[in-house]
């Protein structure tokens, strides 16, 4: 492999980046001279081998219906054996349209209009979007912060549950905030679903960016009793940037979810993109692996960096994370209100962040900043944001 | 325009295509001596400027989430206009996960578990599929056949409502048979549309592939005034042969079932893949527009070819088709069993199509060839036919 070149400066303007493109649209904060630090993709490209990939479909030419996933099976199952320990039937994996597409297919699968869908908040604010639009009720447990990290707190959660909730929703590592939970953890959120009878839904998208010193579990590996009632979700689009291609896994290893299952991705007309499964295909490849372990070391490089410049202000804290590239700042500290924090990052120091509260509760103080982007773009964000709130020192 | 070379043969074996490398598990048809004339997929290039488009994209290398469709909004404004006399409002066009999820979504937004889904069949199969899954009820109007030609015969339909059908999905040109409907027959359908209350979904994926003689009236064109009850959907996939890419257009003005469908869409995470709109783009354009004149000028040479040889065998009748490349062949005339054809078709010629049984009542009889190939392909496919049916003669 050749080492890849993370620094370099890639000129995504005018490319129909969301990230860079919809910034000016959404916070008035304009790609010419703003920073983009919001969307969850990256500012670099996937390993030459998924390149590589897609130049030799491109060369071929011909682009109609992707069929014989055989490949892209064995790639996948693999993958989860080799990173993480973790055996799977390659006859259980869902092709879906991406995450969020898979977390609104298992809705469907598994709940009914009215029921309840636990999230432990603040979460990725897709989910609540989705179980919203879908007619069901979102049922936010917040995340305990115990030391400045989130933990869970299933004594509280069991006296919030009502009966009508049936499915949860994990994220695992939790985006924001970056914990990777331990096998502890994760026995304890299987023995909550076990008491209220919920299915378990495991979004391990993050779990391939994990930071030195911290290591991840999937729930199929942490507590193989609740196969019964797990469905696991990873992809290939986080790890190695390929967002705007829209896969994901949906794996099911139990016989009845799995028939629900499918029966929803018929419903749906739910197929893999050709252009996907040939990038996916690729990627989950020892070439993959070792590219993955070099973006790790450098996404921790600049996770450094940026918390040694952000927690240098006064009153603002960056959460330390154990997994993902997504910093999660808390502006508590400075008694600011969340608009005049906002305007601050946009206005004088022209960075776009997600705003923490749209992470549901407990989010209120927060914003995130999306870390995966050349290093001197980090330092420089770091410098601005220093600027912006100079006054404090 | 370089001027496109349709017979050129390329090689799709090995390619995760679905109709080459899938062909041998479905029907015992190797691909190294059969002939696949099922998927409805063509072996031929998209135009350059799609392939291009799609090269740029590799060039650039980062494939992050994809934001600001403006331009591909306004090139399916463009096309619309252009090609088809039809005005419309960029802001009312949804990008699908292609069109069989584009009907998935329709059954979720406009009906209920139970109702009932009018088709004309025989029609495209998946449909069928879909509504069964999504627990709806298929409710098949059978066309009649006059003067070896399909219309639909809409005194025997009104009296098959019983009041529970919510929607009707035409397909328009009508796959299979080729029918493209003409503005009189879209006005009938309409008003019995009105006569029962139903929502029109018009699929008209197949509306650009039209052979010389005919012209097709999109349905929003032709009866503007039901524009209340009216889902119209398109696509770059059939007519560029992107079918891999997994796109399609959802185009709804009427504001009440626009809002219900966007929040289907939200419930399912849908949002287009950034290879598809990259070349969907790139494919709404003049120099898109003169390949598809080009493709449709040597489909209609493959159709008079394989037409004058299939129709020479006693027995046979290829159905004349006025748009699409799926030719349309009925066997009744030969005596024989549909499993008896279908043993010589792929035993003796060794050849795959689609049973003509899959697309419902009055397919019985029937297979589909895809002409959609080099000229020699067709022209060898007619030679294995005529020595399968030889005794015949
Ligand atoms: C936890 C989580 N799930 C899902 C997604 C998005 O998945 P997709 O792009 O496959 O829909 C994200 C993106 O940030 C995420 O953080
Ligand atoms: C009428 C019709 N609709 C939809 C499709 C498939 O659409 P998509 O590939 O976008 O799901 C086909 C493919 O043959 C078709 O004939």
């Amino acid at each position: 492999m050749t080492t890849p070149d993370f620094d370099e400066i890639i000129d995504r303007r005018g490319t129909h980046s969301a990230k860079w493109d919809g910034m000016e649209a959404y916070y008035g904060v304009s790609p010419d001279d703003g920073l983009p630090m919001w969307v969850a993709d990256m500012d670099f490209r996937p390993p030459a081998c998924v390149t590589r990939a897609l130049q030799d479909y491109i060369d071929h030419g011909v682009f109609g219906y992707f069929g014989d996933d055989a490949a892209y099976r064995a790639s996948i199952g693999w993958w989860m054996q080799e990173r993480h320990g973790w055996q799977i039937d390659t006859g259980a994996v869902f092709s879906t349209h991406g995450l969020v597409n898979g977390t609104g297919l298992c809705l469907q699968a598994f709940t009914e209009p009215g029921d309840g869908v636990v999230l432990f908040t603040p979460v990725y604010h897709a989910f609540a979007r989705v179980i919203r639009a879908a007619g069901r009720k979102v049922v936010e447990c917040p995340l305990a912060l115990t030391e400045g990290r989130y933990e869970m707190d299933f004594a509280a959660y069991d006296a919030q549950m009502t009966g009508n909730e049936k499915l949860l929703i994990l994220c695992s590592p939790h985006n924001p905030g970056g914990r990777v939970w331990s096998a502890e953890e994760l026995r304890a959120l299987a023995d909550f679903a076990i008491r209220h009878d919920l299915v378990v839904v495991s979004d391990e998208i993050h779990s391939d960016l994990i930071l030195p010193g911290a290591r991840h579990v999937p729930m199929a590996v942490a507590c193989p009793d609740i196969s019964d009632r797990l469905v696991m979700m990873t992809a290939t689009t986080k790890t190695f940037n390929l967002a705007g291609a829209h896969v994901g896994n949906v794996i099911i290893h139990d016989p009845d979810l799995r028939r629900r299952f499918e029966t929803v991705m018929t419903a749906n007309g739910i197929s893999p993109n050709s252009f996907a499964l040939h990038a996916a295909t690729a990627a989950y490849s020892p070439e993959g692996a070792a590219w993955v372990e070099a973006l790790c070391n450098y996404l921790d490089g600049n996770r450094k960096l940026f918390d040694e410049g952000i927690n240098a202000i006064p009153g603002v804290t960056s959460m330390k994370l154990e997994g993902t590239y997504l910093a999660w700042v808390d502006f508590s500290g400075t008694g600011m209100e969340a608009t005049e924090v906002q305007r601050r990052i946009e206005k004088d120091a022209r960075i776009a962040v997600n705003y923490g509260e749209s992470f549901g509760l407990g989010g209120e103080t927060y914003q995130r900043f999306n870390l995966a982007t050349p290093r001197a773009r980090v330092a420089e964000a770091v410098e601005r944001m220093q600027k912006a709130f100079a006054d404090l020192q």
